[in-house]
């Protein structure tokens, strides 16, 4: 167990040891648990944390204010286009700025090629931790959520096949940040993955050397196909999610084009046949019904995507307070 | 005196015992007076109470959140348009994931035969208490607030004339939820109401039976009157308001032109000598001056329209205190 | 030191006498080290302030809404397009009615010859204080952290040479209430300014006449010149920004052509080196770089930007415990 967290940003869990990130998930346990016994956990009482929305969210926002409500703090909903962030304030102002007034700035800024840099940023301007609600690149506070949901359902990850594949969805839009983070993650912990994905639909060629690299170290193994009933055969964990052919292509309508051939890709029950009968269901929501996943799927028995929703909240609690809470 | 409110849902007042909503109107009572004293009432502390606005609002807004800072606790205001509510989250996801965050829910839709619908899709998916702020059918927190006014003002609702009258008003769109609230709980308390209305605009049938159901029940008695000079004539309270002819018409053309055939159905001070003396006035605001209601009557010393909008406060803080306050 | 504090507004500083200002800016840095030090300061607990922007901002809603979570309370964010503000409710009814459910209302409207007006008629009708974020007339919770921000870089105000100077930036709307509340408060503490504009950009005539009132009677004096570089000569400190010829026109594009011929009335290093080498350089942020100031200037050593952006929050702190705190 680490104990030094205070001041730490959380921009990706690759800047975070695999011993930081197990404390993490052991104190998210304990919050858990002290919140199911309505017992107070203020440890960050007073405090501040502001949440930048360049793009708005319902279960991350919403997590963020549960989460500093119930550590005895608060929290600012920032909606970028309410401030004057458009005309006049640089990160540079924004970090240097709101450090100075509160304890911790959350972001979240999708638009490809640009928020991962604005969140950098700020927190090269930043006194106090920069948390990254997701960007063009990385999910870290989702993957930490989905680590906690796998390893709550499945007690170990020691053998278990686990797939995050791509699904068909019609919005082009969709990020590739929720797969990166999770492979990323996974492979810091050496747990084998499977990845799935029709070939147009790469993900960013930095993160995959990144995970062989930790594949490497701690010794997990990272199996590509393009098949996606060769990923859901017993398969213990499946996480088909859509996101944009973004590597592949920067055009809408090309990228439309591609999407629309593989509208097989949805997560069915005969797919989930080919999975273990005790397989889960993962999903960061919103779902695409019927077109991502049928209705059968995500509302059945399998699926675990509400446990994933409610873990945000929990995981989020963890870091918030570790890096907040010192003096 | 009701003790055991934990984990219910305030959606109308007719699900909930005529003792139990004496009781929220004896704690509003107390809530009040300590509000007076500056005294702490830390009931809920730390708790979080989301607020979903599908339609915004001044008094229901910030009523609500001071509701929520002085029992200690948390609220966050969550338009719809900013949330991803329109594309993919369904009122079961909205129900499941909330309530795995906060302790409460509270929502506003006055659509049409959509509000209440939605509320209670919400409810049915929530682990912690979901409260109507207002929908296309009910507003049974503003109906607590006009019995508390009453009540305070009166001392006794017997042998009391107690008139709800519409109004005229050049918008359409004005709810037709809050007389029809107001019908309701009052005839639970066994009240004599008068109702006046030109009558295309009849409340909706569903409404008037469970008025005549409760009025044998209990004891009340329900007089209608086409003749709003018949109505005020004696009155101790009038509670003249503008609604839509919704139950006649859905077409808003021909709606405007029934509305304007009323004109003279304005609350002006030669309609208030017909009543007593010591008749209040009463007005969920904001009201339409001049169209509704002339300046002298709303700014008078007959008005309590100040009582009714702070009475929201204490109804809301023993509701929420006896419905999120448990283990 | 004064200690009756509760209940007053905080409109402008002409209102308060200066050993009020003196408790405020003493009460500021004892806030300030506490904040270092993170020891609580919960003299608002659970208390609520309203914030009403007419007209969004990032440094004066964040500063806000630390200052009350700082203080133990909450503050909400009431966006006046976001509530009914427009279509019913009066001023009157926004000062009657928020001031029954919360302890503080604070609004920002700078429409010219409308904002002051406004905030006045609430404050009139509220029976809890009202704080003036910013109009079309004052900002006086910049002026305290300007002034905050001088005592504590040149310790004494006696024989320095303090300059605000307009300068040069495209957009016609910035407002003249940031030169014209700093000349107030400098003039009722007696200190010696040299005011440098082109003629077109004087300032309202009757706050004029009130910086010459305050100076007749507490002894300071205000030079006048419109030329930049004899402002600059021997400062110790400098405060160049912008504002429109409102005074001189209401025509937009006559505005425009008129602020265009005074290019050169940028903060850069030349003009820098005319003043003292320990001058110091303020701005109320946002500026506009490479056309108000250079970035060689406002990122430079001589920058105290930061330091009067976070003193907004420790003033603000102040005034807010001392009004809201009482019983």
């Amino acid at each position: 167990m680490k104990t030094k967290f205070y001041g730490k940003h959380f921009l990706n869990t690759q800047d975070w040891k695999k011993e930081e990130l197990e404390t993490v998930l052991s104190l998210a346990l304990d919050l858990k648990e002290k919140f199911a016994l309505n017992e107070q956990t203020p440890y960050l009482l007073h405090k501040t944390l502001y949440l930048l929305f360049f793009f708005s969210s319902m279960r991350t926002r919403t997590s963020f204010e549960a989460a500093m409500d119930q550590l005895g703090g608060n929290s600012h909903d920032l909606a970028a286009e309410s401030l004057q962030l458009s005309h006049g304030d640089t990160p540079k102002e924004v970090g240097r700025i709101l450090s100075s007034y509160g304890h911790g700035i959350a972001i979240r800024h999708c638009d490809w090629r640009v928020g991962n840099k604005y969140i950098n940023e700020v927190a090269v301007n930043s006194s106090v931790p920069v948390f990254n609600m997701q960007c063009d690149v990385y999910h870290p506070f989702q993957a930490m959520a989905d680590l906690m949901t796998i390893l709550e359902k499945k007690e170990t990850l020691k053998d278990k096949k686990i797939v995050m594949s791509w699904a068909y969805a019609s919005s082009y839009t969709k990020p590739i940040s929720v797969p990166q983070s999770f492979l990323l993650l996974l492979s810091q912990f050496g747990v084998d993955v499977t990845l799935a994905y029709p070939e147009e639909f790469k993900l960013m060629p930095e993160i995959m050397e990144q995970v062989a690299e930790n594949n490497k170290q701690v010794g997990g193994k990272l199996a590509i196909t393009h098949n996606i009933g060769e990923a859901f055969a017993d398969a213990d964990v499946v996480y088909p999610k859509s996101w944009g052919p973004l590597v592949t292509t920067s055009d809408p309508e090309k990228g439309k084009q591609i999407i629309n051939k593989y509208k097989n890709w949805i997560c069915d029950a005969p797919k989930m046949k080919l999975a273990k009968k005790d397989c889960i269901y993962l999903h960061c929501l919103p779902a695409d019904r019927g077109v991502e996943v049928t209705d059968e799927v995500i509302d059945g028995p399998q699926s675990a995507v509400f446990d994933q929703a409610e873990n945000r909240l929990h995981v989020q609690k963890a870091i918030l307070a570790l890096t907040m809470g010192g003096k």
